[in-house]
């Protein structure tokens, strides 16, 4: 049997193959899969060919966003059984080193990531995956927004690592689908003022109508005192006023990368005020809190998606966010979107 | 001008006295309070005459959930003006101490609090309170949510021990004032599972119907696992029951004060499990968020509010606790209650 | 090639075996057992044939506490290297499960511990372990030293669950090996006082001339107020009297394990100071730093080295701390002891 | 009866004028000082005129670290009696505001800090300050080991902002007065492993004689992995190369101040890695930690003392640190030097 995957095979282009129908390990369930989001981050390989210090070498699948059902599963498998609806973790790191055993596996020098070169994602029919990185989804929950349980950990990672909490005030600089996630994940963490600033109109509207207390245009209008700042544009400008905005004591959290390797900060303002920097990669223990928040209503996810499409329209989806304004979340349907 | 307030001059025995108008310090403000609540430990005192080592050896005025508004202000206060309308934190610590500060002000052993003997409390037509006790308070609230600033900081306090964050589980046990509170705090913070047990089933359906996502009876049923308890019984069982339904790592915040000094804990539980535990002892920079959230919709006050009286039914309203089951949280408006 | 092992076959009774030589799997060292330190849990298996719900029920190789030489290594093995010198962590979690991802491994409740049963321990000539469980000894460290890389482990996760931190005031309630060096891990951590009480008068001259800052005899003299209480006797009145001894806010850390499954504790004291309270089960991510701390002189193992046996008197090194007030800690040397 | 101070005039030029005696207020101790550091803000004063945004627009005493023996009391003071020696915290805060009220009173906006325009340092034979700063000097402690609490109190800060705890790799960037005991400190809050660099190899051989695990020749050797950086430098190379010596999820803690006000990170690392990073302004709650850590001979205060001036030379002992490569440490005695 096979399996028909969205291969990128050189920047710009992408071709639909049938590959081979791929063997779930002992502990791994084979997937078929529903819906995929398209990330920025694809976006990046599909036009560039690579993204940072990863580079595309060989034909590649792309999508790490996914969701769907498992069609079977390894011998050793006990968590899921065929028939089960789950959202995919596409980080599957080795649970041996030192980062894993301190419970940041996300920093795992040697994780399996989907999409990454070499490693396949999910514009696929069907994915093999750990069965301890495939989680449950509930009724309530669509294919779409368990492939949004991807993006939507982003969101928990930042606000879990700024501390939000309840009452606080976030400036969110970006309103691109992490920085709308990320503003609604804030609410969901009990922050009563949540500020989201952009350039794209079509975007803040959507940041209002989805919980923002306030819409800033950038470069015009100056956020109020934040406790937290979550800086999803990789834009320099947005992080540097981010970072005047906040309270003594506060806490910048970088999700959005910037153009460059290095950038500018305030150096004097971080030790006159004492402020904390970081940053996130990618995230770690979120999918449970993820499944949680979409389940019980705390954010809506299916208002950021913007476009529906089948595996055969991978590209087109892809070029959506490149092309046209007011796209923000495409979702890929690899078994079909009638 | 004389200035009249409900006073405690022997347990269960409350007397409507004129005492001379106070006179606010250089940073104190005079505030002619509108609305307070009354608290189990305002009921306590009166029933008994005492609240563990507190004794009550002169008369008192009782009373510690206050809010009204600005009448005069002393020589040098800057944070308010005559008008403005306030909630006032009960509690003026030093400043000074080792406890102070290190940001644990509530620990002060220095502090003046209301209605604990021998300082009086609220139940007045005028109070002072240093300024910086006196929180403005936003048109979105009433007097009676500005007086419910108090417990509603009691379940932040908790919450903050505790460290309940977005995706929760969060178990209360005891569904009175404080803990329908704590419940509708910790969904505040971001809990999505938020169970609450008592054995007074009308307290049980105001918990469902202000947000608790399953209410239990205590004694028969069991709750699911938690990654928190706040403990708001005193009961001894309901402590026990709980601490064993936490998660390992989970953590116990003592809310309620039990009948003795010391209380049996599993503590075979607490190692294996590495679980936390913690009591309260009022509560610390917890008025700002306080005022947040039930400003936002994010907690609902009115909610808990089963009876009004005028100063003179100042005893009515402290008996209403202790005679009739259906009655959860007794406000008094000392400037009348038509 | 056989390897000979001390078993327990029932209650009070060691006997020496032949048993087929371990053969390592893919990713574990075959190691060539040095040292091996007696634990007090060791000795309660010993007299009463369990600990806790813990029961042996075949004959059981005890002994968790092990160093020695890595004498061959599984078809993946990268770490290690035959005649490498090693500590062995004893508890090999499954990597995978919910505590294991969050960095609490040692809550893992599919470890595999030596020494508990069913699973055979380090009284024996041979052990294989998983590479990642091995930590490669220093020229500086003896194997004897390497073996007590595990009570210096407990020692490490009290000091880091009470977070003991430079100019801290620690309160060590009971001088056994663990209480020992908890009291010197303390000091390590840059803890500047640092009581120990007792009963037991060799004991405390131990702790005297290993770096405590007083001595208390237990049931006679108070403790000075502390910051971090580590309770390492199991004594409830050890444990009533510590908690009284702490700061407002300060930390008690349950260590040794008590007679029964719960115990009194002053919870009127917990809550008017806003105590915390945990407990220690094993420890994690603890080696290197024991391995640190010991190789650059900040805990001096050897002193409480207080018996060398060889493998065939497993059982009067066993006795040794049932019957000789003066022994602190024995050592088992099962490749033989001159 | 007069208080001869040394008192800058404009800059470079320092005059020892008398002044009147000051008056303690209520809750003020007067000092006779005994011994004042000068500190390299002191330098930048005297050379400059100003310290960032502080200018000085009148005439300055300058001195803020300072020791002596209370020579009078005010009327409500508790704390100290005539003839008590003390160590003086430079900066009263005001004990209100937030910053004050969360512990974080080194971020207060009102507070009032010696030799900071337009207010006096202790350059001086007598100063008044609030009872609550100054703190008892145990016998152990020389007066100029009292005035050094300061730069300890801004080393401790820094170790507690990093989290440095037992074992942990520390690399402290600049080996000024301040890098030295920052990293004096880091061994005393447990870390096994600190390197330090500089371009002066005085500085260097002085920080292995204190117990620096490496001495790094900075712009040619390379650091090693560590968890925590110190930068205390102000050069944004030592900070570029520091941050990138962090193992995965380490802290980068800004001490020194660099020439600008901005500065250029390297923002792919810090996300890459989830580094954390900071800045320290000044300290708080660290006195009685300083005292401890000297008292009980965790730090060598006098190893960095190279120059003892009476306060007629007070502007020699600054000149010293510009002129003299081998000053590191010049102490002002006030009250004479033989």
């Amino acid at each position: 049997m096979a399996n028909r995957a969205a291969v990128l095979v050189k920047p710009g282009e992408i071709v639909i193959e049938e590959r081979p129908m791929p063997e779930p390990g002992p502990r791994e369930v084979l997937v078929e899969v529903a819906a995929v989001g398209v990330c920025g981050s694809d976006v990046h390989y599909f036009q560039h060919g690579r993204v940072g210090s990863h580079v595309v070498r060989a034909p590649l699948v792309l999508g790490h966003e996914s969701a769907g059902r498992v069609a079977a599963v390894g011998s050793s498998v006990t968590a899921h059984a065929v028939g089960d609806r789950v959202a995919l973790e596409p980080g599957v790191p080795c649970g041996r080193c030192r980062e894993c055993r301190s419970g940041r596996y996300n920093l795992c020098p040697d994780v399996v990531f989907f999409a990454t070169p070499p490693v396949d994602g999910a514009f696929a029919e069907f994915v093999t995956i750990d069965e301890d990185f495939a989680f449950a989804l509930p009724d309530e929950l669509s294919d779409e927004a368990g492939a949004l349980m991807e993006p939507l950990s982003v969101g928990i990672w930042a606000c879990r690592k700024a501390g939000v909490s309840a009452g606080d005030r976030v400036l969110v600089t970006g309103a691109g689908p992490i920085g709308l996630l990320a503003m609604q994940v804030a609410r969901a963490f009990g922050a009563t003022r949540v500020e989201i600033s952009d350039v794209n109109e079509g975007r803040l509207e959507l940041a209002e109508r989805t919980g923002a207390t306030r819409a800033i245009r950038a470069g015009g209008e100056e956020p109020g005192e934040a406790d937290v700042l979550i800086e999803c544009s990789g834009h320099p400008a947005a992080l540097a006023e981010g970072i005047a905005a906040l309270r003594p004591a506060g806490t910048a959290v970088l999700v959005g990368m910037g153009p460059g390797q290095t950038g500018e900060l305030p150096l004097a303002l971080i030790q006159s005020r004492e402020l904390w920097l970081t940053g996130t990669f990618r995230y770690a223990n979120t999918y449970p809190t993820a499944i949680e928040l979409a389940a019980r209503g705390r954010v809506d996810l299916e208002a950021i998606v913007t476009g529906h499409f089948g595996l055969a329209d991978t590209e087109r989806a892809l070029r959506a966010s490149l092309e046209d304004p007011s796209s923000v979340k495409a979702i890929v349907h690899p078994g079909g979107w009638a």
